[in-house]
């Protein structure tokens, strides 16, 4: 934001005035939800009217690379309730015979994953479609090294996931079914002999290309209801829901953000993805019918939302000079 | 224990004198553990030489039906731990390429039971033992109304557990696998995207003939080993482990405690199991070598553990009577 501002007071200073107009929308939401602005959008089309919108919270690929990125997966977030018996019972007297909330949960949940990482929805991967040959290839000559994003980023024995996808086409460009945290039962210290009543997870499914949330909404709650193990009760809850974000590398905006990006880092700029998800621009094309240019200054080790997050100075003033090329470049 | 004081009383006044030589041992620590019982039982072998040991730690099958429970299960307590990457990481980043400690404990969790209740850990049935045909049938005269446990006591749509055994059968004298809680990642309210770090689950195993603590824990721990996900590692504590107890009901007091309460409540006494546990009955077995006659007066709707938990009255005094007849009995 204060690269933006930076570059508008530069293109003042030189032009007078400014080479595009610009409309700035705040939103201070996201990390929370982010459900005004998404209303906001939605209820304020002509005011907002663009040709194309900016969007400054991606990283660049490495330090020194500039790096444009043009796909964001969706994410459908749920939680998923399960209801045994009426209370918590004593396993010694009812052991053998009453149902379990906790073990229906697990039970319907290791079903919705294979153990190779494969999703077991039915459906989920009809709107699937695989990136571009040219596009894989390109991820394919960028510095990935899978050991050291395994021991310094991950820091597990080894990697998971689908196998015949490499790592970045994993994270980039396919589904995914996470379960973010479970509760259920006893989980003080020491031992108690309950069988629980009730269990939560709070799980949820990235979206890639063209898969509609909704529709895999649907099916993820059918899998449930066809799951869910005898005697026991189930809900979902929807928490959230976005889709896919793919922007066309050949729009012109997205042309002249790259060569202004090559212009100020010295390279040529390299098309990326991120795993994650921006529900604003999702709301963007829905609802204004535009673009987004994902131009981001963040570096990879800027450790987001963690302690002793960073962001580089070097970046932010090759961001505010970014930003100005691109504006006047885009304005002629 | 007031039961028996009162019963000692009661037979000095008539006899001026004991029938019986009696050692009495207060356990105030059963409901958390029990440990130092444990202990000082094998310690005190010689001073606490006894022919027979006398606990009032169960129930009768129903009000005015005398019963004396002759098998109790025995029970594993562990607890498992999963360990995924090295902090939670945000699975728009990694999701798709990094292990996820929760997901990884619940498919491990949920390959140790099959869909029909039926454990799956390797070797778990091998020492299983039937009950004798004589007791299975005296069980299917107990008066057990199936559809008022699952409604009033389970409250649950339906009974799960091992098809082709009796609710009776599957609570008394089969081996169960319970997950009593678990936890782990994100539970609070909304959507927060992390991959978890770590998830921790309780579980036991409840035993019944000559099932071996020590063996069933391997066995567990060899089968957790052998399902432990790719690139997880788990931990198995064990926080308590107590065999099954079956008492011979040909025992001499065994045969006069049916007797006197026979005599007290006016019809045949019944011969019963729990599923629960009363660890220190195998530790006098163990260290003492003596047999353990349960001479319990508790009712089923006693509500143990529950809000407004009770002891009839009723049972007290009969209960006391019961316990002299017994003493006295038992001295000739």
């Amino acid at each position: 934001m204060y690269a933006h501002i930076k570059a508008v007071e530069a293109l003042r200073a030189v032009h007078g005035q400014l080479p595009v107009n610009l409309k700035f929308l705040l939103e201070g939401e996201e990390e929370v939800g982010g459900e005004s602005v998404a209303e906001y959008v939605a209820g304020n089309q002509e005011e907002l009217r663009a040709d194309v919108a900016l969007v400054s919270d991606t990283a660049m690929y490495a330090e020194g690379m500039p790096s444009l990125c043009i796909g964001l997966r969706g994410l459908v977030y749920m939680e998923v309730e399960a209801f045994g018996p009426a209370r918590d019972l004593h396993s010694g007297n009812y052991g053998g015979a009453a149902p379990n909330a906790v073990y229906a949960l697990i039970e319907l949940l290791s079903k919705a994953k294979n153990s190779r990482g494969v999703i077991q929805v039915p459906g989920i991967y009809d709107d699937v479609e695989p990136p571009a040959p040219a596009e894989k290839q390109s991820w394919e000559s960028l510095p990935f090294d899978e050991k050291e994003f395994r021991k310094k980023e991950v820091g597990s024995k080894s990697l998971t996931g689908e196998p015949g996808y490499s790592v970045l086409e994993r994270i980039w460009a396919r589904p995914t079914f996470e379960v973010h945290g479970i509760a259920g039962g006893f989980t003080g210290a020491g031992a108690k002999t309950v069988i629980p009543a009730k269990a939560t997870a709070k799980v949820s499914i990235r979206l890639v290309s063209k898969q509609d949330p909704d529709k895999v909404i649907e099916a993820f709650k059918a899998f449930v209801r066809k799951k869910t193990p005898k005697g026991v009760r189930t809900e979902v809850r929807v928490l959230s829901a976005a889709p896919a974000v793919l922007v066309n590398p050949d729009h012109p905006a997205v042309r002249t953000a790259s060569e202004a990006f090559a212009a100020v880092f010295g390279k040529p700029t390299v098309f990326i993805r991120s795993g994650g998800s921006i529900p604003i621009v999702g709301e963007f094309a829905k609802h204004l019918g535009i673009p987004t240019v994902l131009m981001g200054f963040g570096l990879p080790d800027d450790g987001l939302h963690a302690p002793n997050e960073k962001f580089h100075l070097e970046q932010y003033y090759k961001g505010i000079v970014t930003v100005a090329h691109f504006f006047e470049q885009y304005g002629q």
